[in-house]
C-alpha cells in the first residue's frame, strides 16, 4: 500500500524537507532500494551514497537539517527508529486468515478470542485460552491450561507445555518450547542414581517478548520462571527453571542462563554467554558474548561491559590480554 | 490426593516428630506453602523460616532430631531427596489417556504395548516396538524399525530417526532429535568438496534416561552412539555420532561432545562446555561450565573440577587468574 | 545389493589387488565387519587388525601396493574418501515413496515436481515450488512462496519462513527452521522500549548444503542471507540475519554467526565458535573449538589455526597458556 511522505512523517514524527506529497511503497537498503523506497542514513558521510541511490527519499539524522538535497528528506533524531516505525506503516502484517483450519485439533474446552488464526494441524489441549488475533501457525502443540493474550504469533511448530502463562503481543519464533521441565535432580548418597526434582512451577511469558526460534524455556521448579514485558530474546537460548528476567531485555542467540538466575531491567546480554545458577545481573550492565558469569555472583554497573570467564570489566580483561602479548614477546 | 504424614513417612523412610495422622496434599516451597503443603529444610538456619511458613510439615536432616516445634517434622538423612520422593507419591502423573488418537498416523506393522498414549497427531512408521503404559505426545515422528520400551514419557514435536532403540522410562522433552545423521564428510583433495561418510549406525539409549527439549542425539557413524542407565541431559545438548556416555551422567544445557568421545560413569558436567573428538572423561570428573576439552585428551580425577579452555584443574586456572589480576595491576 | 569388487573399484576409481569377482554386500569398520562387509584404512600400522578382521577386502593407501595378502585389496590415494563413495555405490538410499501422504495439506497452488515424496501432515503453503525427486517428511511446514529444488531431502519437523530458496540435493535434518526473522530492535532512546527492525530480506541456500537438527538460520532483514554451495552445518548451529556464508565451508556443532557475518570458502569452524557481527574469515582459515571472534573483526590466514577468545593464531594462544603455567609455578 503506498502512502504519501507526508503521512509517514505524520507518523513517525518527522520533519520533512521537500515534497511531502511524494507517494512511497515500501522500505529498503541503501544499496537495494528502488524508486519508490524509503532508505534511512544514520551517519553524515553516508547520506551522499542515499542521495546517489535509486531511493525516493531518506530519513536522516538533524545533521541533514540545513542541505539542499537531490530528494526529499525526513528529519528525525533516531532515524533508526524512524525507519523501523515506518517499516510498521508500510509493510503490511504477514498473512493472517482468521479461523480454525478444519485440520486443527481444538479441545472443546479451549477458549478461542474473537478473529484468531489457527493453523493447519495446531493441536490445543483443554482448558486453553486464546485471546483476540493471535494467530497460531501449523504444527504448534498448546498444553492444557495455556493461556495466551490477544494479537500474538506463534510460528510453526511451537511446543507449550501445560499453565504456562502468555501476555499480549507475545512472538514465539518456530521450534521455541516453553515451559518444558527444569533440569533439576537430587542424587541419592546410597545408591549414586538421580531422582528428579519436582518440575510442577509455572511459566510466565509478559506482554511484547520475543523469543527466537529453537529457544527453550524451562517453567519453575516450585514456583515461576518469569520473562517481562519487551524483552527479546534471540534463536537457541536456554532459560532455566526459576529464572527472573526484568523487562526490556536483549539476550542474543546461545545464552544460557541457569537456575534461579536473576537478570533486571534493560541488562544487554551478547550471544554464547553462560550465566549460572543464582546470579544476578543488576539493571543495565552489558555482558560480551561468550562471557561466563559463576554462581551465586552479583554483576553491577550500569552501562558496564563484562567479558571473560569469569566475566570482569572489559577494561580489565583487555588489561589481561595485553600483558600476556607482551610476556610472550619476551620469551621468544 | 491427600496422603497421611504416617504413610508419606513410609514411603520416603523418615522418621515422624508430631502428630503422624495429619493429612498432606502437596509440595511447595517455603515461601509459598499452603497449609496442606509438606516443604523441605536442608541446612539448621532455614528451619525457623519454614516452621514459621504455612507449611504443614517439614522434611527435615537429622540436626532437628530433638527440637521441639510448631509443626510434625519428617527426619531423614536426606532431607532434599526424600522431598523429590514425596513429591512422586503425591503428585499424581500428568493427565494420561490410554489410546490412539484418530489424527495419529500409525503404520499397520507397528508394534504397540497395552496401555499406551498416542497423541494427536503422531507419526508412528512400520516396524515400530512401543512398550506398555508409554506414552508419545503431539505431533511426534518415530521412524521405522525404533524401538520404545515401557513407561516412556514423549513430549510434543520429538523426531526419532530409525532404527533407534529406548529402554524403559526414558523421558524426552519436546522437540528433541534422536539418532540424526551424525556430522562427517571427507574432502576430496582434487577437488576441494566434502563427500558425505556413511552414517549408518545405530543409537542406544538406556534406561532412566532423560533428554532435555531441543537437544540432539547423533546416531553412530558405523557402529552405535549411546547413552547408559540413568543419565540426565539438559536442553539444548548436542551429542555427535559414536558418543559413549556411561551411566548416572549429569550434562546441563548448551554442551557439545563430538564425535567418538567417551564420558564414564558419574560424571558431572557444566552448562555449555565443549567436548572435542575422541576425548575420554574418567569416572567422576567435574568439569565446570563453558570449559573445553581438546581432542584427543584424557581427562581423570574423581571429584576434581576443571575449568577454562584447555580445561585443568580450576586450582590452577583460578591461580592463573589471580597472577594476571595482579600482573595487571603493575601496570597501572 | 551386492556388487562385485570389479564394479566397486570402478565406481571409486580404485586399483585390485586379488580376487575381483568377490561379491561385497555392504560396508563397515574393522571391528564389526562381517564377512561380505568392506573396510578401509588409513594408516599402514592399521592394516593387519584390517587383514585378521572378517570383512571381505580392504581399501587402502597406496602405501600397500606391493604387500602380499590374505584378502583383496582396493588400493587408492584417498581410502577414506573411497570408502564414503563405496558406500554411496553399495547402501540403498533412505526407503522413498513417491506420492503425497493424503494427512498432507498441500495448497492449491503448490507446484510439485515429478517423483516427489510428501510425508504425513506435511503443510505446503501456497505457490510453493518443489523439484523433482524431493522428499519431504512427516511434519514439516513450508511457508508460503517458498522455493525447494531437486532431490532435497528434509527430515521430520522442519520449517521453512515464507519466499526462502533452496537449491538442489540440499539436506535438512529435524527440527531445523530455516527464514526465521533476525535478531534486529531498535531502542527507542525516550522510552527505553525496542521496536523491531524490518526483517523481511530473504534466505538463499544453494546446492549441496546439508544442515543438521535444530539448527537454525535466518533470514536477511533487508537482503538476504545466503549458505553458498556445498556448505556443511551441523547441529544446533545459529546463522544470524544477512550472513554470507562460502562454498565448501564447514561448521561444527553448537557454533553462531552474528549478523552480516561474512565467511568465504573452504573455511574450517570448530563447534562452539562465536562469530560477533561484521566479521570476516578470509578463505581457508580454521578457527578452533569455542574460539570468538570480536565485532568487525578481519580473519586471515589460509591454513592457519585460529584459537580462544579474541581469537589468535593458536601458536600464540599456546605461548600464552605457557606463561601463565610457567608463573603460577613462581608462586607456589
Amino acid at each position: 500500500m503506498k502512502r504519501s511522505l507526508e503521512d509517514i512523517a505524520a507518523f513517525i514524527q518527522a520533519r520533512i524537507l521537500g515534497d511531502a506529497s511524494l507517494e512511497i511503497a515500501g522500505i529498503a537498503s541503501v544499496g537495494a532500494a528502488s524508486t519508490a523506497d524509503l532508505v534511512f542514513v544514520e551517519e553524515e558521510k553516508n547520506l551522499p551514497a542515499a542521495l546517489n541511490s535509486n531511493a525516493a527519499a531518506v530519513i536522516v539524522g538533524s545533521f541533514a537539517g540545513t542541505h539542499q538535497t537531490s530528494k526529499p528528506l525526513l528529519i528525525t533524531d533516531q532515524p533508526r527508529l524512524a525507519f523501523a516505525r515506518a517499516a510498521e506503516f508500510l509493510i503490511p502484517a504477514d498473512s493472517f486468515h482468521a479461523g480454525v483450519h478444519p485440520t486443527a485439533v481444538v479441545h472443546a474446552t479451549a477458549n478461542l478470542g474473537r478473529n484468531v488464526e489457527i493453523g493447519e494441524r495446531v493441536v490445543i489441549h483443554d482448558n486453553v485460552e486464546i485471546g483476540q488475533g493471535t494467530s497460531i501457525a501449523a504444527g504448534c502443540v498448546i498444553g492444557p491450561d495455556v493461556s495466551i493474550g490477544r494479537d500474538c504469533r506463534l510460528y510453526p511448530n511451537v511446543t507449550i507445555y501445560p499453565a504456562s502463562r502468555l501476555g499480549d503481543r507475545v512472538i514465539l519464533h518456530a521450534g521455541a518450547v516453553l515451559g518444558s521441565d527444569g533440569f533439576g535432580y537430587v542424587r541419592d548418597k546410597a545408591t549414586g542414581k538421580y531422582h528428579k526434582f519436582p518440575q510442577i512451577g509455572r511459566l510466565e511469558v509478559e506482554d511484547d517478548v520475543e523469543i527466537g526460534a529453537n529457544s527453550t524455556v524451562d517453567r519453575g521448579a516450585l514456583e515461576a520462571t518469569r520473562i517481562s514485558r519487551g524483552t527479546k530474546i534471540d534463536n537457541l537460548v536456554h532459560v532455566g527453571h526459576n529464572v527472573q528476567i526484568g523487562e526490556d531485555v536483549v539476550i542474543a542467540a546461545q545464552t544460557g542462563l541457569s537456575g534461579s538466575a536473576v537478570v533486571e531491567d534493560a541488562v544487554i546480554i551478547g550471544g554464547q554467554v553462560g550465566i549460572a545458577d543464582h546470579v544476578r545481573i543488576q539493571s543495565g550492565a552489558i555482558l560480551g558474548a561468550q562471557s561466563g558469569i559463576p554462581s551465586k555472583k552479583v554483576i553491577r554497573g550500569k552501562g558496564v561491559v563484562f567479558w571473560g570467564t569469569p566475566a570482569r570489566p572489559i577494561t580489565q580483561y583487555l588489561k589481561e590480554l595485553a600483558v600476556l602479548a607482551r610476556l610472550t614477546k619476551k620469551k621468544t
